[in-house]
């Protein structure tokens, strides 16, 4: 006998993330636009998932899903989305989800920042950038963010407590870097890649450490050069480590869960960019890409 | 009273070495060239360091030095000889002194190989490239080593037991990494930077890690630009960390033991590349620089 596992889950709330961009050049045309979304079920056949149960599903930029709870083709099997009471749905997407993981186990256990160390992330005001720059001011580091305006750099000092922000498009990186960081840097977050990437790494004190997160400057490029990284490696003993969020899976709610306490003790504040509309995807995603965004992107179905 | 600890030593072998090529640009006009020399002592009023001792010292480039036995501009005190029995003196420049636990620690702690896996090695007909390769074997890896010339890859593969060799010059590096490491690679021990690097960083499997020894191929230009590596280190969870070798100090017996103990067991080959007279001290550093060395550079006096 064949017992069906299927469930059919509608579209809530899609997920916009840098990443995606760097995967699609992997796509052939016709392919399913890769992505993950919260989900109601609407129909179902698998007791593990009941009809009116929200989930998150890594199903592509897709209305309606028929899954058998298995993992897909774009990643994890779907989850259920966690208990977090009267908060938004949609951010089981972000803080409380894939981009909160990023965040809270490519800082924390790549940097393994100490107190008293500066720390530096470029995309600072993104969904990721945003968060890793709260946890950095919660484990007592000094915080520098890399932005692309005025407007996103005051949001990060005024609003979520970083000590200074750099706008990479109007100052002079190597030089504001010096006077911000005379000290030196222990960590740096890096969402970016490129230039940008190389020329933090030349303040960066002995033995620090750098995660690295997205390469999000060199997404449009088959070949993007830079500035080579390897002298600075060399003479600052520097270590650096590229992941995957997805390392994590088994403490995957270890993550959640610290996150979601920061919330509730106003320790972690964020920001989302709502787009209404499935059919507004491409704009929101292309609009990102372009810095158009503070904190993370959602598109509302 | 003020007791005198100097004494004079005179030249017998200098080192040459890439890393010099790097910290010359800090050099002015009129500085004494940086680098390490077996010494004798001639004049002592220093009983640690009697008349008829041989040292290692980091004098720079100098046939006769007053020494306090301290630290230098240039690195480490002077440190005895060890006792290598009926080998070369020269040796405790090479393969028995930092070249020779540049290759030790520098691979087995950041590369930690295990038996099975793939590794490649840059420069790999160089002094500290084919110690590495050759420490690689003993740990059970397959050994790819990417050189300049067929000769030196012979060398590699006939003398030395690597596995396979590319020679950069003339082959297509990501076509011969696909032939030689169709199961990927779990280990690149980097001597040169620059888009060799970057090469073979794209044929690296999960959670491989990378040591960044040396940066040759970027040492002429102060702003080298390659592709990027961002996007290999994030796709392939990689690890790289940059070392300068004084971080082991305190286990540096423990490498040259170890090292003696290799050689004398027949496991551990090495070749110098002499040339006579400190008047040609300079030559046989360019000459190294265009890869016309195989194995250690070492200057008679």
């Amino acid at each position: 006998m064949c017992i069906s596992t299927e469930f059919l889950a509608e579209a809530v709330y899609l997920s916009v993330d840098p990443y995606m961009r760097a995967y699609s050049s992997k796509l052939k045309p016709g392919d399913t636009f890769l992505g993950s979304q919260v989900a109601k079920i609407i129909e179902s056949k698998n007791p593990k998932f009941p009809v009116g149960q929200h989930i998150v599903g890594y199903f592509g930029w897709r209305t309606h899903t028929i899954s058998d709870g298995g993992t897909t083709t774009f990643g994890n099997a779907p989850m259920i989305v966690p208990n977090i009471g009267t908060l938004p749905l949609s951010l089981a997407l972000g803080v409380l989800g894939m981009t909160g993981n990023t965040a809270y186990f490519g800082f924390l256990e790549i940097c393994t920042p100490r107190v008293g160390e500066t720390v530096v992330i470029s995309t600072a005001a993104g969904a990721v950038g945003s968060h890793v720059g709260q946890i950095a001011k919660i484990k007592g580091c000094k915080v520098i963010g890399v932005t692309g305006s005025d407007e996103k750099g005051k949001w990060l000092v005024n609003e979520l407590g970083f000590d200074h922000f750099i706008n990479y498009k109007t100052d002079d990186l190597d030089k504001a870097l010096s006077e911000c960081a005379p000290e030196g840097v222990d960590c740096y977050f890096d969402n970016v890649g490129g230039d940008i990437s190389s020329i933090i790494m030349r303040h960066m004190n002995n033995f620090g450490r750098i995660s690295v997160c997205g390469a999000a400057s060199t997404y449009n490029e088959k070949e993007a050069k830079a500035s080579t990284i390897q002298r600075s490696m060399i003479s600052f003993n520097l270590k650096m480590e590229g992941f995957l969020v997805q390392r994590w899976n088994d403490r995957w709610n270890e993550g959640i869960q610290q996150n979601l306490k920061w919330i509730k003790q106003g320790k972690l504040k964020y920001r989302e960019t709502v787009t209404e509309g499935f059919e507004n995807m491409f704009e929101a995603f292309t609009d990102m890409l372009q810095g158009g965004n503070v904190g993370k992107v959602i598109v509302k179905v």
